[in-house]
């Protein structure tokens, strides 16, 4: 069989890439510009996978990079990762870190003693939502709170819808409840696709820690 | 229709929780001691959701928290967002940044500078993978530029193939390819179950950059 047709040519590529990135850029302008509103988020991570606290972390830096004060409270983990903890830390002025959990539930066993810490957190939570000066809180590891029914959602929802418009929330950790996700303006859900604990690779400090 | 069952009382709901919490400990810590295996990770944050590059970026402030040097490449956007810089410059003996991407391919419309924009990028990226005091690094939203053909995939594998084995290397974006995800150790999905852009919210400091 013989192929009649001109073949392409480098310019030709470059010219039909042009054209097909031109459009993109069009349609992207477009969407872009019918963008105008602006309001604080409601923003959960969710899923099995991994990055759901690394990427509200990731989220409270970026926001202090651009001046604003943030609120950080921890609501399950004992401490921070010491890793984490060394970064904000750089960033007194602008970071309020509430570290009020009491380790992960299987190692206090003891639920009186967690959702006492869960409502310390929250209360914590809810003094950083009054103050007008800070822009972000990041709520880390609250779904799992929300899941054991440490913290009732409802009154989670209704206390952050009284929050300073401006004000940006994440909630982290799995299986946040359908409540919340319905609250929500932004979820994202972290998926695993491939984990090397299953091949016997231990947690290593800067990537699990 | 009557039930003859003692009622649960809260000692019993705390001891049933306490049991239930202890054997969860127990088949973790037993899953922990199984893990000994240290060693440079191959990491790929992909899917449509956000949060694919924020979570590499607080790898990074994780990493730079234990004291380790990172690197970092931008394949793409033509500058990190100011809020990244900001907080990355505050710590300059520890990370190397390199912007070598033009900006998203659909804003320059040029094949053949993007090509010679991925092909620096990646010589960037092969000159700290061969330093032996970066522990990790950060190749942002290039899988962009292997979906597009920009750099051959099989050629960076091989050179993350080569690199010291303790260094962690991360990539980003949508649309992995396939021989990548095979080549890597831990993948996570990020996927997007509900975005604010669907409602006319505009990009916004702190979340979007």
């Amino acid at each position: 069989m013989t192929d009649s047709r001109t073949p392409e040519t480098p310019e030709d590529l470059d010219r039909r890439h042009s054209e097909k990135m031109a459009k993109k850029k069009a349609v992207r302008d477009k969407i872009v510009a019918g963008k105008t509103i602006e309001k604080g988020l409601l923003i959960v991570h969710t899923g099995k996978g991994k990055g759901k606290s690394t990427a509200g972390f990731g989220m409270v830096l970026r926001a202090i990079g651009h001046g604003f004060k943030v609120g950080v409270v921890q609501y399950v983990k004992g401490a921070w990762d010491t890793g984490e903890r060394t970064v904000l830390e750089r960033f007194p002025d602008q970071v309020t870190i509430k570290a009020l959990g009491e380790g992960f539930t299987w190692e206090t066993q003891d639920r009186t003693r967690d959702v006492a810490a869960a409502r310390a957190a929250w209360n914590a939570t809810l003094e950083m939502l009054a103050d007008p000066e800070i822009r972000m809180v990041l709520m880390d590891e609250i779904n799992i709170v929300l899941r054991y029914g440490y913290l009732p959602v409802d009154e989670v929802i209704e206390g952050l819808s009284r929050r300073h418009p401006d004000t940006h929330v994440i909630a982290t950790g799995r299986n946040a409840p359908d409540a919340l996700i319905a609250a929500a303006d932004l979820v994202t859900e972290m998926t695993m696709i491939k984990h090397p604990f299953r091949d016997g690779v231990k947690a290593q400090a800067g990537v699990e820690f």
